[in-house]
């Protein structure tokens, strides 16, 4: 078989080590040729290749982002864009696709495969917001990222006396922050899936200051204030101008700096969080997922994901990926507070 | 409640984790009080405490180790042990335990629990081989520990044209070695679970070096060659005196240097494996495992031990714990085969 | 002798080592007693002690911040502040102070020395601004955490063909750009010392992007464009109203995006870069700077600081402390410049 | 100009940062051209080269070890070597050598500079016992690793109540142990400089056992005993028969353990020391050697090698390198005394 893969939505770490794993096994244990799409469905859509073979996937398991570049390309969205693609493979002798990707990727994937592309797909969301598996690659490297960060912010909150607001990815579920939260002593943890109360807040925050202690908020990106406190908000959204930076981060710091007295500071990871070296649970998951993958093209069992159940990699349909936003529920929040304050 | 502590065992990043949000919890949540105790059974056995409250778990999520301090001290195997146990817990007012540990310590926490002390268990084993958890905390350091060490070395071994023997724990079982090996990209991993073949061993390595490439192999501490080998080694081991450094991986780099005709270098990870901050992983698992057993503890639920399956944190029997060896499965590591050579 | 100990100005890791080798051979060598005082010059200003010998430093090596708090703080703009401490002093019996802080707190010390108060400094500046000294520790520390982030965004910016900038500490000196720009591998560094040519910045960027590569662009927060960009930058600002979040790097993202009609974003660092364990250079020299300190203080060598010249340490006037800011030379930004575009 | 470039003798994080440098100025500034040799002097003995140029410079600054590969040749110990190698140089159009390397290969430098062959030298040795620079790159990253190593192993050395002994890279220099030792906050650190008495390390060993906390001895691999205690050690080593693991460090640990009855353990770091990215002060460093050597090959200025001299770069004669074996002053391991017991 003449297979093509491609890479789709934000980049991850441990996309390299899932097109790695597809190759490797691909070529070594069932003889397949491999076709590289570049960024995305643009490259199917512009018949725009690399070469993908051993040679070029030596060296790349430790590196973050992807060899086959990535971009948000819709070809639903573009005019006549399923048919340049049907037209692009069938001239490149392609029998099969293996998609990477989010919601998005993976939406287009399951439509393709209806429409007579044959694509197995492999789950990607920094955000760990896809309700069909249990964990998808790039999450762990993200939440250690942020946890070393808040490592590195208690000390000098603690020297400083000083209240320090970080902002990590989310901005419609909250695992990152609650997991780094966790993992990092945070004294609040703000989630978009459960508006909160500035004065609560504001409240722990006291609290904390009676210890001598200085907290660390940890907050989602996508995280909102209670009704009340929506106004204010919107119109500093407004001044700034650039949402993705000095959102709600910056806000909730300005808010406890005026409400404590006290200085607060805010520090927004950004796109460190997606960046370089994947952590060893990443790497491992993004192999299986790839070697799975791999597998069902193989046996030609296609309009499929790869998914982690427990330590299983398990298929289930293309459609799963789309069907459900996982957010935090209720109880793992609550879990949390205990620590809050 | 008056419910006291103790580390049992080989320490392992996360266990102070586990304490703090035992006592953050039974604190906060149900007013519980917490007597720690010294350096696993023994300290029940000597009644040998420290205090153990909110100020004493400050700080210590990111600390290795254990501040409770460990050892493998076992009241079974001491005349009348048991009994000096249960009077010192009755001196001390003590109504229930928590013990954190691995198959020894839990195996004691089972047969105490029958004997009328009620006791919840805490699983540890940085070698992953607990049959009734997916996984347990400390594993997931020890395996990123173990995966930088060998990116490390990858570059060494390219710029000499050398083999790296790479010997990572796991005296029975070989997670440690299987997962450090897939993310640091190991061209052979050589587990307890099956007797290797060093020609084979050798046949990859010589593959290897065809591509200017050098090789990396990752080896248990507990793997061993197949029977035809094993007199060589078996000398080799007496002439040593310290099975605990330099045995089969240094053994082996000796081994390959005399077939290859090239050099080779062996690494013995060693206890850096188990010291140190923990994993954003291990912290999250490590404190939501003693968030759920003090909650087994409240609710009078003793005899059992908190266990991960899926995402999910459940109570299993005490006896789970040291029923059954948790060893690699054969399609797992046939899994990893792909990459060797 | 009875020593008191304080810390000012920002956080920076390396306090703490400075600290315990204080400590450590004041009272093992010399036999002296010390006192901590709480938040630089607040404490002796206040009278705000806390305890200060070896069980109090036990474990601080590692740890970022300052055991000991810090302020701004300067009794010389506070009636009555130098009598009130000389008050102080002389109630607690304290016969020689060690400040450690940067331009302001030993610009303090100089004075109180010249009045009578025997101070030796240690100097402290995370920017590596000050003329006296070679190195100062904290800036090894902020110089790695930059770089292993730009490290990371390499891979983000290649696999979505964008431009990132990366906003780092340096109001004034753009040691830390120069440095983990240098070393992260950036392909434009713009600092304080030089206004830069916003035409030459793209005109770079377009450069990188001819070979497939995304443009990493490291911009100390204090880096001006040149006057023709003055005034819409000026107008930025004043919309934002946080200076310190967002200034120079968004601002330059927008305009790269602009006018290259490809995507840019940007990451500040912020708080970071001063948190967190030291690196082993800083560790290094912060225990000399400790252990030199107090030599002179036992020696009654006041009015002194400790400075770094090639690998010695040696003894300086205060004053020299407040002198030069130490800026980037022309000649080293040049050295950098092969690498640009 | 075509110029050929090598790396000999042991690799060293850092290599490829000055190979990068030296490429990216000598093509972009200069319009020179370059050849890699393999593998040290091997490379222009046997006329192997390798293609060198802006594209094969690309990525490589934070990667460990050498992609020209290395060797310990030395043309000199082959008969017809240097005729061989000024053949070579004359058929491949050479106009001059860039060398990095330590001791031997700057040793052969220096000799063909005699010959008539102009090369120009950079020091690397990751022990840092060059007499004629400051430092040399490759060292801060190897601290920084026995660092971090030993940052875990307090953590492991508490909780059980034993000894860690450590062993670090330095055969006739301690510089590696000290800085980790004294970045590490060991409780001894034993020097090749300087025989040890076992006695006054087990006292040592003895006394911090009193506070509860639990020694880290730091030993170079090339100390060792006083007259007293040598005979022993002779005896053990030709037991192990193979001295590069488990040398010294297993050694000590094992008379600690039977002199002070409590458990103790060894670990060996090993060439986890020499691999991996370098840190940025390694990668500036490298950076800034290679920049100021093609200036000194482009001004002709042969028989040299860079060094730095505080903050500069300066150049030395080549003879320099061999000239002097810069160990640890009495007075440095003096000062680090205060923190021993």
């Amino acid at each position: 078989m003449r297979i093509g893969v491609l890479t789709g939505g934000g980049d991850c770490p441990g996309l390299n080590a899932v097109i790695r794993a597809v190759v490797r096994k691909g070529v070594t244990d069932y003889g397949h040729e491999f076709v590289g799409f570049r960024d995305g469905w643009r490259g199917p859509l512009e018949g725009d290749t690399k070469p993908l073979g051993i040679p070029e996937v030596r060296g790349i398991l430790p590196r973050g982002g992807t060899v086959l570049g990535s971009s948000r390309t819709n070809p639903f969205k573009i005019e006549g864009g399923v048919e340049r693609i049907k037209a692009n493979l069938a001239d490149l002798g392609i029998d099969a696709l293996i998609a990477i990707g989010g919601e998005d990727t993976l939406g287009v994937a399951a439509k393709l495969t209806e429409l007579g592309v044959p694509v197995v797909g492999v789950p990607k969301t920094i955000d760990n917001d896809l309700g069909a598996t249990d964990y998808t690659f790039g999450f762990d490297t993200a939440v250690n990222i942020a946890m070393e960060a808040i490592d590195r912010l208690h000390t000098t909150a603690e020297s400083h006396h000083r209240t320090v607001v970080v902002e990590v990815m989310g901005r419609h579920a909250g695992w990152i922050a609650l997991h780094s939260g966790l993992a990092g002593g945070a004294n609040v943890i703000l989630l978009p899936e459960q508006r909160f109360d500035l004065d609560k807040v504001v409240e722990y925050i006291e609290t904390r200051f009676q210890t001598r202690y200085s907290p660390i908020v940890v907050v989602s990106e996508g995280a909102m204030p209670s009704d009340g406190d929506m106004v204010t908000q919107g119109g500093q959204l407004d001044a700034f101008g650039h949402v993705r930076l000095g959102g709600v981060g910056q806000w909730l710091a300005d808010q406890i700096e005026k409400r404590t007295g006290k200085e607060a500071r805010a520090v927004v990871l950004g796109h460190i969080q997606r960046g370089g070296t994947p952590t060893a649970f990443d790497r491992v998951l993004a192999t299986r997922f790839g070697l799975h993958a791999i597998d069902a093209v193989h046996e030609g069992d296609f309009g499929k994901m790869v998914a982690l159940r427990g330590t299983d990699i398990v298929r289930v349909p293309l459609e799963e990926a789309t069907r459900e936003l996982k957010t935090v529920p209720a109880a793992r929040l609550a879990e949390a507070e205990v620590f809050f304050g």
